[in-house]
């Protein structure tokens, strides 16, 4: 039967023994996949006969990971270690509860400002605003393009905060990098598999959001595209799937962070405001993600909600945000006394 | 436009005002109906065109309430005050979180007697045990029926704790409320007309689990036909909802938690075994339950999980369960510190 | 590995050999079931550990069948021949298509009479008609109950149709089986285990209405479920799942048709009337289940659709069905002239 | 109240005309949109305070169309005639049926080959062949990209049938467009909004699959985008929505082709091959679609289905082709002697 293999190759390896490993591992049908990652170069094998240890003993290999998964650079049989990822002063993964807030979409430089002030006042990680909107109508207002990533920036400037914010084309990319710490993938392009390609060849962290519809294997493989293409870097992010129930816009599977723990070592983050579609769902949603072990919380906020240009129902104010975050704080602090998510 | 109205009537009423209120509030298409709760009589008309002041102004009439909800007795438009359940010792509705536990099926006297010791000392306020069994195959155990009710009473007696336990048939309600203090009516069951209508009249409380398949308003619809029945004390429970997910066999709706509790007045419990069916997911989603704000939970527990007759990988060993409950409590004083869910 | 068999008795075992064949055949967990069917006697071994010869070799023992599959009586394993429900001068499930028509509920004599003399004429085969209506508010009209079947029977005198009728309550099925000549049970009944049993004794053939949210493996154990009992009339009836989609109430899934078809020797018929909830779009779905293979379509017709007590929007007038019932002809001399569904 | 209008510009008008309407239609939150088509230039007003009567005196408008539909252009409020798609000498929409086939993925001349000549054979109206694929995994068969290209039109020369293939990337559009008849835009890339904006500048007709969990709202404001960014040819495809059910991998939502029909007037065809997952349900499927109205059938063929190096299992052998379409031709024939989906 065949597996997939992960061989790990020496830093000192030449790029010859890297060319013959991904040889000998790879078969007519299903070539050897030759992964670079900053400082580490590994060959997948996506289903190879070659057992792992002819494939340990060749010069360069450093260790060989057999694996049954069909994401194996996402699955934990590939690491032990949870991936942390890093962004200014900002840890996502590291055990705590990464806060990430701000405006649905980015409309003015004053909209901005004050909710930034605010998310950074409250102790937000992460400040979040869209450039690049993807609306379901080609009617409806598409966001400010570079000039709101523009006042992105600006607002990291006066806050200290790191930015994450949504890429919809891969030409966009290169573009979005130069401005954003995280780069964002949104709900409907997860499967925008040249998009993934992109953000995977960027140098830049991805916050991967699950598709409305993507089972949990469909998000990992997601996921897997991002790595395969040269970036560690991923996050997930659960944002509500499409169901039958229509009291909310989309229902928030919570079960998927307990899920996605034990599948993979990426972080996952939640993102209540998008499913609720309804402002006062969404600080039980945000406690109820922390308690059930998220690593982070992704919260729309707005100065006045009710004039948002997009998305207006769902954003909390400054001062309900103020108080879900001190909430959360409390919540965090009790859950993760005794639960081990393992 | 006709709207539903409620109308209260005074205990000193006679029976002839009460059949005149509703002969003025009803219609030929629409008539109204007389609800008995203990010392209350309630007349509802659905639809009526009659306006509220004149209802009124009727002889006996305490006071008229007007709503657009499709579930009148339901609708928290009815009542300002949450409906709180009391049994035994146990308050389910009061502001704090219940725990109910047991195992998912009665299988023996010693099996039960285990696990009934366990969730007692380890503070739950509710024991479960399943005698009449709902099964999708004809040729699974359906449960040991009465001599899992007479053991069920029997570990009453000795722990203290009330007991709840799924009635499947109309014609069995009378026997299951002799020996239950709540009465379960399950998911496959939710839409069973005639069974709401009976265990609105068996005097007991109903625990309603909400059907895989309905959406918030058919749930609180089934509630409704066991309130109008002559029950007031339904306690609703969420356990999962059908979706195209299959890593876990049904996607817990949580979400379903607030907005149940700004619909209506009445408690709301969620069970998270069934939902998960893998038990590594049942403590992250109780404690996001209790998080979000649930007013109980329902725990399967069995003293040695693998050996289950039914929904084995769910259940929770009783230490484990022992771990969970402790957490559950630092949850909910963190949570709801300043968490109100108006 | 343990499989389910099926052991067929000889018409002239004595009862001590059926008794001797079930108790070689179960294990202490997993009892063998004796089903009688008129005429016919079986042994079901959900999961043996007992070869097939082993068994074939035992006294009054005609034939074993093995099979994989959950539901051994439902499934084609267990019979080559195509299971033909005959009631009245009416077939299903012999290649032809029949056409199930009527009311949703009967209203009068005088409604009933209307449509009944229509749907006559117009060619279809057995006259359908709710007398026990399962409603998702307790405020709706809920039938005539016996009455309804009694007016029901008088159509049936008078056109020469069999007729078909929901029953909602184990303890109804005595009375509804005086009455008609299939009993339905319906989609929010398809998992009320204890009218499955009921159905299953009650001597009728029983038409099965997949659940709404229910798998076609669940469906097939809710067959299995009565012929168990002992009842191997069954005929299978899709009528929509519940989706994310909103234009119609159900998404009406015809994949089932041949997939059922492949499964299980029973017959199965479509009722798109209460997946549409719209008249405009039954006649196109109509269309589509006769030529995907249907055995069967079960049409909603209304003498005046707008007054309709029950499901307004969906039914036919009786001239829009005397169209259909001509187009369903030909489209299935059309489409069965090659097609052969194995 | 505002409403949706579409100013037509009469032929001859002068720029400012079309910039003068623009601007009164117009209003700061909600600019008008200048939809230029071939010979035909139109302005959008997406909701609008100005009545069309004060529209209509404007100097060179033609006529101003008035819609509650948030996809004016797509809605058969916008034109009674149904659009019409004619690439090489086949038409799609004029009241018969197309059959577009060919296999899933081009994998080499010779395969293709073969299958074209079969398609071609069996009376196929257009050619479909995969040259850039979606893929779920990283390490699948990603398509022969535009050496598939190059093949797929060599085989129109041959055959003498159009072809349609699939665009994945915005920035591949414009290549695509050199090749192909009809572009496609997948599943996955439904709410790909930069790519619907591209296809809708490209000059070429688009067949737009339903997003797997897309509403029909959705699917139509997709191809709203299409028709607003400058194309007025677009072709619906329906492919199957995620649903619970899993013996196939979507439910064919065949009731989205008379829903559609109402909607819109473009053209819709079913895709039943990727739904099936199976062969033998491809058939039945298919012959649904053509007796509910569908404009095109869609249909995976492949010379040698089981060696297939994408989506093995659905495709259907060239002799079993040849018989879908012999028994399609009839279906059609039979179901559109009378059925008229206005």
């Amino acid at each position: 039967m065949s597996r997939a293999m992960i061989v790990e190759i020496s830093a000192t390896a030449l790029p010859d023994m890297v060319a013959a490993v991904a040889r000998r591992a790879g078969t007519p049908g299903q070539e050897a996949v030759v992964v670079s990652w900053p400082g580490r170069t590994l060959v997948v094998a996506p289903a190879t006969p070659v057992p792992g240890a002819a494939l340990a003993a060749l010069p360069g290999v450093l260790r060989v990971v057999e694996t049954g998964a069909p994401f194996p650079l996402a699955h934990r049989d590939f690491t032990a270690e949870r991936t942390v990822v890093r962004v200014g002063g900002t840890a996502i993964g590291d055990g705590g509860l990464t806060v990430i807030a701000g405006p649905c979409a980015v409309e003015s430089r004053d909209q901005l400002a004050v909710v930034a002030s605010a998310v950074a006042r409250a102790g937000a990680g992460v400040l979040r605003g869209g450039a690049f909107k993807p609306r379901t109508s080609p009617y409806s207002f598409q966001g400010l393009g570079e000039a709101g990533l523009l006042m992105m920036a600006e607002e990291r400037a006066r806050t200290g905060l790191p930015i994450v914010t949504e890429v919809l084309r891969p030409a966009d990319v290169a573009l979005v990098a130069r401005y954003a710490d995280i780069l964002q993938v949104g709900t409907r392009s997860m499967q925008n598999f040249p998009l993934l390609a992109e953000v995977g060849r960027c140098g830049r962290p991805v916050l991967l959001k699950r598709g409305m519809a993507a089972t949990v294997q469909e998000w990992l493989l997601a996921a897997e595209h991002i790595l395969a293409a040269g970036n560690p870097e991923v996050i997930l992010c659960e944002r509500g799937i499409r169901t039958f129930e229509t009291t909310s816009r989309f229902t928030l599977d919570l079960t998927a962070v307990p899920v996605v723990k034990r599948l993979t070592h990426l972080p996952v983050v939640v993102d209540p405001s998008h499913a609720a579609g309804q402002a006062y769902v969404v600080a039980p949603m945000a406690l109820a993600a922390a308690a059930a072990g998220a690593d982070g919380i992704m919260i729309d906020v707005h100065g006045a909600p009710e004039t948002a240009r997009c998305d207006a129902g769902q954003a909390l104010t400054p001062g309900e945000f103020e108080r879900l975050a001190a909430d959360l704080e409390r919540v965090v602090a009790a859950a993760r006394m005794n639960l081990s998510i393992a």
